[in-house]
């Protein structure tokens, strides 16, 4: 199980201005955090600053691959930012992840080259130049027709992490039943293959949005989902994975799940 | 869902004692607890007891009935016990619940009568007269031979619960897989069956065994699992299960998840 801390993310309140202020220790501090919660990649999203993503994306690169050894997942739609991050990356901390890719023309286009020049792994959103479709079966042969083109352009399998696209589970109860339905699909289809989520959006809108949260990532790893963008400090969330990659027989003896507990990392919970 | 509330056993502690001395405070107290915490049936078993359990079960029919509208769970291997516990059963209440019925010859001989006689909804436990497989494929067919039996006498397909027996987790890596594969290859054979489980066993001998039996539980109803023997005083694993509910396209508008939150039901989690 892949798991990509979220929080350096300039659309977070703290950490806009972190960026702006370019205050290394304050960053550094949240990706150790993170590393130290169970992240095993870092995530860097610098869009809300705009015009000054791609300067402020290459100085969050440098800034955490000097406190963490960790490998990166660059977080944009944008070429020019991401070409930014990928040039200044310390490839001997393993492959990084560009996150993302959809099969809009010009997104596809545009990042294509870059995995490939790179030879990073990379997200794969579930829209193209349609935008996204919320009925499950349009949707999944969106994720499909993507899948093959990227294949296509000899980006291996095991390089692809398919997002199916997460919506607000209180706009429509069959949001949950889509998103399982895509990821079990891309899963039998393509072996091989990786499944990604940011499933936070699930509980957008309700109460007690971590149990929404909780319950879906479990859902969401018993039909295959192997890697998540999630909040690593959610010490339950992270405790349910461990419990649940137990039950999936991904852990032989409960070794990981076991270790864990002795760690403290289940401590009051 | 049906929620099985597991607590008045008197293989617990303190509820031997309370059986014992026909303490109906203490167990009328229990029961209601269960209620108010959203079980939908109250199992009552009384077989460490052995020569005195059926009249212990009798006695807490009536107690439990008393005291609360749910209808019950006979929960004994025992055909005498159970005839008992049926036979001052309070039928408005809705049909009782005889856990269990086995493919044990004997067992099945005894058992399946009662069922038919006072047309209960019945638990189907995987085990025949060669004994409990561990072998997933294996414990399938043991099942799928019970449920064809069952069938064949008459027993409609909604009021049978199919228990796919839950090993400890820590015993083999393979364990939760196991089950997870009889629960969804069971709902997909014979539509319209119920698949019901004890889920604690999975974490025997392993610590915080909390975690393990939600994610467990999450898993589970994800295969199709729509029934649960457990304490619902677990606020967490309830609360779990409420969000997977929702989740799963299981509440309209997650207006049941609402109505829990706002009710207090997830405070402190």
């Amino acid at each position: 199980m892949l798991i990509v801390g979220e929080r350096i993310n300039t659309s977070r309140k703290a950490i806009e201005p972190a960026v702006r202020d370019r205050d290394v220790e304050f960053i550094q501090k949240l990706a150790k955090d993170q590393v130290d919660a169970g992240a095993t990649y870092i995530d860097v999203n610098a869009g809300t600053l705009v015009s000054g993503e791609p300067e402020a994306l290459e100085w969050l690169v440098k800034t955490v691959q000097a406190a963490v050894d960790a490998p990166l997942c660059f977080d944009s739609p944008s070429a020019v930012a991401i070409e930014r991050a990928v040039a200044v990356y310390d490839f001997s901390r393993g492959k990084p992840m560009i996150n993302s890719i959809t099969a809009e023309k010009d997104r596809f286009d545009a990042i294509l080259p870059l995995v490939k020049k790179y030879n990073t792994k990379v997200v794969a959103l579930c829209m193209d130049d349609t935008g996204i479709q919320q009925d499950a079966e349009k949707r999944y042969e969106v994720a499909k027709n993507l899948v093959n083109q990227l294949a296509a352009a000899g980006i291996a399998l095991d390089d692809i992490y398919v997002d199916p696209l997460t919506f607000p589970i209180g706009t429509g109860s069959d949001v949950g039943l889509a998103m399982l339905r895509i990821i079990e699909g891309i899963k039998n289809e393509y072996p091989g293959i990786h499944i990604i989520a940011g499933i936070s959006n699930i509980s957008q809108g309700l109460p007690i949005r971590k149990l929404l949260n909780q319950a879906m990532t479990v859902l969401s790893m018993g039909k295959g989902m192997d890697a998540a963008i999630i909040d690593p400090m959610d010490r339950y969330l992270m405790a349910l994975i461990a419990s649940t990659r137990a039950l999936l027989g991904q852990d032989d003896f409960c070794m990981d799940y076991i270790t864990l507990s002795r760690g403290g990392k289940f401590e009051g919970l």
